[in-house]
């Protein structure tokens, strides 16, 4: 039954280009021809492999890194990630001032302001309360940056990862401490050389904020806020302070410099857009993408899509440069606040075309065309700019940034 | 509003015992005096902290790491885990002759036998494929080890872990070879030096058995069998043969040595349960766990619980020992065969008890006593072996695992 044949006798090309004819011939399973039986190789059945390790490496074949922008963040490589998580070491970073470590044993957490009993947290007392777990996604709000052809996913968003996430609601610490009625905002204060502060509204947050200890089953990563930062789901990373050392409560935003001459949106008119916290929906395809090159035949679009607002409701996926549109398939469980990988199965017939993706999440939002965001908001923001993204495919197969598109 | 006091003026037990106070006094929010606050210590913010970096890596502070059990497995460290996830660096390993180390270059998989089209396909044709994600544990059938008082979460069962996987659908590789209606079993075969086989049933694993390439959003680990595994959710780990370079279709089970000679349970009347495949439901409590000590007062009962039969649809706790059982609070979303994460609030008063956990799954099936286990199966197995467990709790708040609750 098993044709046996010598290693190499069938060639890579060979077999991809049967493997497109079937895919391309008919959605999947219609094969024109029966093909040779190939053994696998080299060998690797003959002498004991490796013993068992403490701790588990990648494959020496692969090599996933975070691009570095120095001195402040480095960026997930989108573009190598299958499914909806980023591994830990793979998790962007950003950072005002570097990271700081800190000494779990010497770790305090300071909650006062308004509230009855101000009181301090060390890292055994906050993992001792009740925990919780979430998924969730983390974006920086200044997460675009695309403007050549040569562009990768990594470049154009890499500053969105997601991770499940371990830790204490803040409504329960709330509680610890006796939060006052008229309590409407706190300030988190980070223990880094920039002493991040934010001015955060409790009613808009509390229901999901967490101060969280875990990132995908184990402790925090350095660069996450080890030991302890606050999590905000759906809202921009800044606010998410790490290395979290304080909080307190008050009846107004402090006006610190994160949210007045950062972190706001200067508007046309001269105005400004303040606490623009939440992070609309946004999606972005990752498979094809530059430097990628594609075959004629069948070929699934790929990629994620989230909204800060709840679950992605929809993706939208055209592949004729936005004249028509198709929804994608998403794959379930849809979390709210939450990556959603999105998957979209495509004939590419060989002629020259454009890719495009648009995330519509429950609240009915549509994410944007830039020119949309431009006459809205005009061209002195480079925060939370989430425009519809695509990619041009040439006749050679060879896909690129599609700049045109966001270029206005 | 703030009080400062140098650091170190209130000692971790002090705080502890403040901590322990409110938290005993009230379910959580009743604050018998007010404290005094205290600044975080040692001081970070002077100086810039560390830069970015392409990769990650964890705070010196922690170092999780499985045990060995050379020369074929390793344990994941169950009780340095929250939320669901395990690294993948932590997935517990079991190989049979050392892990093989594949080119993806020139990886290939052949699948033939009862088929139209027997087909050989590379890396590359697999990803090609539409593609799935799931997230379900990963349980080898021998994943039982309590015989000591000194026994930690990882020692007892740490054969187990959960991760997030991509791939493409069995059935579409089926389809895609044309599998002949006849065919009911399949023979999947590894490239490791034992060359591992194990023969599936097709109709009671082909509705979610996939061709894994992807865990946690990346690559295939090595010791998880990159470039490409058989994943069957909710199946003993062995039959999900890692480094997979050969499926073949047939209309009757193969009969391999791992699973006449190994994998099947010998009874007490000289029989065997043979191709019992599926996991049954089982949990364990992680913290508090050997070697833990607790104090009196507020204690998060935390665990895992899982089933290979669909979701877990209740833990129950037992604080006495086994005489009453209330419910643990399931983390949402509670997904199909995997890890779920119990919490269960507790105060202990400090008298000497027993602390039990037990899972029941959607099926109505009752994690059984090892009593029950022993009477159905004899004492010639040590394969599928489930039993509730529990921890001892002394005066002194010291945590020991039970050991009579097995030793039956």
């Amino acid at each position: 039954m098993r044709k046996t044949r010598p290693a190499g006798h069938r060639d890579g090309l060979t077999r991809r280009a049967l493997l497109r004819t079937t895919l391309g011939a008919a959605a999947l399973g219609v094969m024109p021809d029966a093909t040779q039986a190939q053994e696998p190789s080299p060998d690797t059945t003959k002498r004991w492999g490796r013993l068992p390790n403490a701790l588990g490496a990648r494959s020496p074949a692969e090599n996933p890194r975070r691009t570095l922008n120095p001195p402040t963040s480095s960026r997930t490589p989108l573009q190598d990630l299958h499914g909806t998580l980023t591994p830990s070491d793979l998790h962007y970073e950003r950072h005002h001032s570097g990271l700081a470590v800190v000494d779990p044993r010497a770790y305090r957490l300071l909650v006062h302001g308004m509230v009855d009993r101000p009181l301090t947290f060390t890292l055994d007392d906050i993992k001792r309360f009740p925990a919780a777990t979430r998924t969730c996604f983390l974006e920086c709000s200044g997460n675009f940056f695309g403007t050549r052809e040569e562009t990768t996913p990594q470049d154009v968003c890499g500053l969105t990862s997601q991770t499940e996430w371990t830790g204490v609601m803040l409504s329960t610490i709330f509680t610890e401490v006796g939060a006052h009625a008229g309590a409407t905002w706190f300030l988190a204060e980070g223990q880094d050389a920039a002493v991040m502060t934010r001015s955060i509204p409790i009613k808009e947050v509390l229901g999901d904020a967490m101060l969280a200890y875990a990132q995908n089953g184990e402790a925090l990563r350095p660069e996450q806020g080890y030991p302890v930062r606050l999590l905000l789901p759906g809202i921009e990373g800044n606010a998410c302070v790490k290395w979290l050392r304080r909080i307190e409560l008050s009846d107004q935003p402090f006006m610190t410099r994160e949210e007045t001459s950062k972190y706001t949106d200067p508007l046309a008119d001269g105005t400004a857009r303040q606490f623009s916290l939440v992070m609309d929906a946004r999606s972005v395809i990752t498979s094809p993408a530059y430097p990628q090159a594609i075959e004629k035949g069948f070929v699934e679009i790929r990629g994620i899509a989230w909204s800060g607002r709840g679950v992605v409701r929809r993706v939208e996926i055209s592949t004729d440069g936005g004249r028509t549109w198709k929804a994608a398939t998403l794959q379930q469980p849809v979390l709210p606040k939450a990556h959603t990988r999105f998957r979209y199965a495509w004939q590419w017939d060989g002629r020259p075309t454009e890719i495009v993706s648009r995330a519509v999440d429950e609240t009915g939002y549509v994410q944007p065309e830039m020119s949309a965001l431009r006459s809205a908001r005009g061209r002195r923001t480079r925060y939370h700019l989430n425009p519809v993204t695509g990619w041009t495919i040439a006749a050679d197969g060879r896909v690129r940034f599609a700049v045109e598109r966001v270029r206005v």
